[in-house]
């Protein structure tokens, strides 16, 4: 018993961390200060059978590899694209990108297999979390997290606490509109943030200006498929098309952010994503000069965090368990 | 000593209620049960000296008056147009609407002429929070009332209280940018709501029309001046490019609430003011076209309450001192 008691103080309190995305699948052991102990990576099936046998093949895994490295896993935590249920740990409705994923159950598969609690939560909100805990959001009572990658997503902070909304649609933050007409959005609406602003979009335009030639200028090599980086490189480059493709997208980013800041006038704004680092810049110089004045005293930072989803996702165990709330 | 205690309970206990609006200053006295038993109106002074002073001198008469009508005044609730910070009781910054009214503390000189605690709150936080207590709101854990009159206010309930924000100018809805050009708007920005879709901007519209001799049709009566009322009259006779500015400035409105819905995802959404029963079926007619279909299970109500900002000032009153927080 005395040795025991050894055991168990080496061990190390970790979470089972899923991020559900529309082409990976993967998990990860982290521990309580946040660091990756190991991580999966697998395609995620394109069904709803051989996608949930997966998660439970590969978190089973993770449970024996746990227990080889000494840490002790407190629970399940997973961030999924869609609309999401956190009380009842059900994936309500989610985007084309992962198909045959609606009003889907996760809590319970999962927790009766594993024999462990399980959180779930949207990816933009275990985004916002992970700041939260991990990153520039710890200790700052309000903030919104913008992630920029394939699309647009984000997760919202008030009073310490995510806000999840009346049917859990809150941070739907890639479908503000800044535009009446403005490009047709995946939505079904048009003049989205998203369909302005997203790797999506602006791969769309890329193609577009290639198509006509007008992509490429002297000494740039292009390696298809033709994408976001591209047109980056070729408005650094002097392509006048190019930048003024990316002046309207961050113009439409910005926008989109002081709605946010004129609705709830958040003390910081933190930008995820692989797109991050080109807009944070444009989207500060935009709220200088669109925002009213009382509402232009905000920082706009990039994450420093590598892989939010998953942070998140360990963070509901993490910050669940050591609070005994379930 | 009973018969002090009898005309104690005989008192009504109410509050001082006072609405500090571009072209009015208006005092109530508003008892426990949101009735206005006494009302007193004069021209908002242009100067902060005279402002002030009629402030005192409209409260004291209430004062008078609220004895001899058996009313207990419990506490003063002001209701301004402007920035407010309601923890100090201070305007940090008005409008062009309201001159000489930046960094007023306003608690300081009412509470000590009057000796009774003042709370002071931002017109469209104070409309929200009436709503909260008397009208639609009533029992709504979450929900945004945008009140569309000269220009556009709002005030955002969540988890039963207000949001402020990090620099009190949370719930700016009428500077929800909805185009990346557009109008241009009195913050300094362009393509606001209020911009689209104030009485200003329709009597903008109005008078532009006119000018081109385009708004009045056959059988129209016109009275100048010229307003927002004649813009919606000239378009229910059928005047089609009356039609196309109402159909403009309800898809602005639309889109912006739409905003607020993808960002907070509140249960309701309460208009009110002069154009609030105009705009209520195109906005819950564009919300249904353009949100995402999740966000769409919301009413759009009309407000029933006559004077939302006067209530709004009373309700801090009755709200805080019947909890005894000060
Ligand atoms: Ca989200
Ligand atoms: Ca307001
Ligand atoms: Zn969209
Ligand atoms: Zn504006």
């Amino acid at each position: 018993s005395n040795s025991q008691d050894i055991d168990h103080i080496l061990e190390t309190q970790c979470a089972l961390a899923v991020d559900l995305g529309g082409t990976n699948l993967r998990v990860a052991i982290v521990c309580m200060r946040g660091s990756i102990v190991k991580k999966y990576i697998q395609a995620n099936p394109k069904t709803f059978e051989s996608r949930i046998k997966l998660i439970l093949k590969m978190c089973t895994e993770a449970m024996q590899d746990a227990v080889r490295l000494n840490c002790r896993i407190l629970g399940v935590g997973i961030s999924s694209g869609g609309r999401v249920n956190p009380q009842e740990g059900v994936i309500l409705h989610s985007t084309k990108l992962i198909r045959e994923w609606s009003a889907v159950d996760l809590r319970t598969p999962i927790s009766d297999a594993l024999h462990l609690p399980v959180w779930v939560d949207n990816d933009g909100n275990c985004a916002a979390l992970a700041e939260k805990k991990f990153g520039h959001g710890k200790g700052v009572e309000s903030f919104a997290t913008v992630i920029t990658g394939t699309g647009i997503g984000g997760g919202i902070i008030h009073n310490n606490e995510l806000i999840h909304g009346n049917t859990f649609c809150a941070a739907e933050l890639g479908h503000i509109m800044v535009s009446l007409e403005g490009p047709e959005c995946s939505c079904g609406s048009q003049g989205c943030i998203e369909a302005y602003a997203s790797g999506m979009a602006l791969q769309r335009e890329a193609k577009k200006l290639n198509d006509e030639e007008m992509l490429k200028i002297e000494g740039m090599k292009v390696v298809e498929p033709i994408t976001a980086v591209h047109l980056i490189s070729a408005a650094k480059m002097g392509n006048l098309k190019a930048q003024a493709v990316l002046n309207k997208a961050s113009t439409a980013l910005g926008v989109g952010i002081i709605n946010i800041l004129h609705t709830m006038n958040p003390s910081l704004i933190i930008l995820s994503g692989v797109l991050a680092s080109y807009y944070q810049a444009p989207v500060q110089r935009i709220i200088l000069e669109r925002a009213l004045s009382s509402a232009q005293n905000i920082q706009v930072l990039k994450s420093d965090l590598e892989e939010p989803a998953l942070m998140g996702a360990a963070s509901m165990v993490l910050d669940y368990t050591t609070r005994r709330i379930y």
